[in-house]
């Protein structure tokens, strides 16, 4: 198929023309074209949104339900969003969980990549792998993840957790405490086997970070939030990561509640779009197993039989089908929407927001080959957003998902 | 006279020529010239530095003192660490100790300015006025300000205190915690009268001050000292000053130890040397007229006869003569070496040093009629350094004061 638009985002430029599909793959870029088109004209083409840090959305949740099913919802539902590609995120479980959650990855790949899901005309967001939020994190900056399953870095356990993939390139992302246990071997191994490794959760000083930065870490998880603050004698994660040019800040979604607009764009100045990752930080809310209480929200879920109880800190109560996406995408920000949000706040051209959502994610988790930029031969991921930044369409892979966009 | 340099360092460029001075004034700057002149070949010329923050130096301090004869000091001895005018800097005190403040600045100017000092060879230092730091600040941000003495602001006061200058130019700059009491009718009195305002020793929100920038605030007060520090759901002060543009940050002395090294990096990747003003805060330590207890630098400066003892916290002591220079140089570091300090840590160029210690700070006070640049007409203020900016020589007015200069 063939779509025409003023505005395609491409890596160095604003293409004006149109671009063909074929076979899942961007086929190439015209200027001129006789024949049928999708009529995308003023609207903004942007490479697929690519969500490195998202646990669960709406009415799947790949964090609390850790099924094959989960993450096929997720593939499902995300393009909605503007999603078209994202890192299945576990959280700090025990061990035999998480690997539960890996497991869920690797049979949802499984089952995806091998073609069964396309017959079904139910192609989605792709999954690229998993990344791993914890467990070596530290329980001091643990937010609302289990303190009992924050534990110290630990080679031996890392091995273990990675030899449970199936699918070993699945296995792409780490968010770790670095001034914890045996960081250094734990980060060593990562970036041996091409895992990026981020610093989260963590209460690293300034110094700490300083001198683990040859062991490859890339870059700080959830900016601003689970880390050590900044403070004007000890920057800790937040002022290391203000710091090196070369750490790149990954934002889970601009509500301008957990992180405010002012100390979003104070980052965006001093890293540019060049160092900025969104993500959604999402968890599929609904699909508690038990309770999950979110404290800036302040609202607690708890699972009540088959439907969701939204306890309000107020006293306020309701209950929501947590397999009604209708009744549930509004319980936590889209991709596309935060993306909407940080720009109205923060002076972002369409080039940085592409940067920020898309180019960069692909390099940081290495698949920038198929991903991140619009160009022949690359996956045909695309997110289309009219000029007020509401999404319009997704393309995932060639295949166009527009039901729910809005 | 005429002075030769490589560096020159003009408000936009950097001249290689001849500097003649005339009269206290810079007469002209030439490109050729015959007859005699001093060599700075190497040398880097820079417009005098100017500190708007210092209540006292060395062996005089105004702040402890408040006498004409400490702020004769000071005009002495400032030129040692480069500084060629300067605010007098009185803190948190009574009303009439304030006053008492303000009176010797009366005196001071009133001697130094009708030439006596002149005609005896002792021209040094220019008094640009006062800088009340204080008595309107917050006492939970007081640092080591006397908590007693921390009031809310009240335009009755403020008057007060202003119609008790004699010489009502010299009441230039002042500190406030703009949340606290009637903060906006004293701003406006302020600006009323030309007197600049900065944010300091407050806990006002991020809202705070953007509701109040109208009333003509220009800057924070010893960025990151206390202020309400940053959080990035509560950006408070040092948010505000990162966001905000227009607001200026004045940095005390860039020891690394009250604001470490990354943290000014920081700010000055955002700030640029053009919102960025150079200050000591020194205060003349060795002059307590009773004890002051530093407890950055951990020791407890106690008045003992004609002798200040220091009372470190580890259980040392020593006694020092507060009025042997050599002597007591060393206990704050001079404007000169923060200089180089801070230029040890973050990449300026010249032209940000001569921003930061000479051209800001004069707008800012406004005498950059007079001061702040390198131009015919203006004062002869000349600050000289070698090019691993070690402090060479100063010119004030005309007058080169050398031999304490190293």
């Amino acid at each position: 198929m063939v779509l025409y638009s003023k505005n395609i985002i491409l890596e160095h430029d604003t293409f004006d023309g149109f671009l063909k599909i074929q076979d899942g793959k961007i086929e190439g870029l015209y200027k001129d074209y006789e024949g049928p088109y999708e009529d995308f004209s003023d609207e903004i083409v942007f490479p697929g949104f690519i969500d490195i840090h998202v646990h669960g959305w709406a009415t799947g949740s790949f964090w609390f339900q850790k099924t094959r099913e989960s993450v096929k919802e997720m593939c499902r539902t995300l393009p909605f969003g503007g999603v078209t590609s994202f890192l299945a995120t576990s959280g700090a479980d025990t061990i035999g969980e998480i690997k539960k959650c890996i497991g869920a990855a690797d049979d949802a790949w499984e089952e995806l990549e091998e073609g069964e899901i396309e017959k079904r005309g139910e192609k989605g967001a792709e999954l690229l792998g998993v990344h791993l939020e914890g467990p070596f994190i530290n329980p001091q900056y643990r937010g609302m993840q289990k303190e009992e399953c924050c534990i110290e870095p630990d080679l031996e356990v890392m091995k273990d957790l990675y030899g449970s993939f199936r699918h070993r390139q699945l296995c792409r992302h780490m968010t770790i405490a670095v001034e914890r246990g045996h960081a250094r071997e734990v980060l060593n191994f990562c970036r041996e086997q091409g895992i990026q490794t981020a610093i989260g959760h963590s209460g690293a000083t300034f110094q700490e970070i300083a001198s683990i930065r040859d062991a490859g870490v890339g870059g700080v998880t959830h900016m601003f939030s689970g880390m050590r603050g900044f403070h004007h004698r000890e920057p800790g994660v937040v002022g290391a990561a203000l710091y090196f040019d070369d750490l790149m800040c990954e934002f889970a979604k601009q509500t301008g509640m957990t992180v405010s607009h002012e100390a979003f764009d104070i980052a965006y100045r001093l890293k540019g779009s060049e160092r900025i990752i969104l993500s959604t930080d999402c968890s599929g809310l609904a699909r508690t197993q038990s309770q999950f209480d979110h404290y800036v929200r302040k609202i607690r879920f708890v699972k009540d039989g088959d439907l969701v109880r939204l306890d309000h800190y107020d006293g306020r109560q309701e209950w929501i089908d947590p397999g009604d996406y209708e009744a549930v995408k509004e319980l936590e920000m889209s991709y596309g929407k935060s993306v909407k949000n940080m720009a109205e706040h923060t002076r972002v051209t369409w080039h940085d927001i592409m940067r920020m959502t898309s180019l960069n994610p692909a390099r940081y988790i290495h698949v920038n080959d198929r991903k991140g930029s619009i160009k022949p031969g690359m996956d045909a991921d695309l997110t289309i957003m009219d000029q007020e930044l509401n999404l319009v369409s997704t393309f995932c892979r060639g295949w166009e998902i527009r039901d729910y966009c809005q």
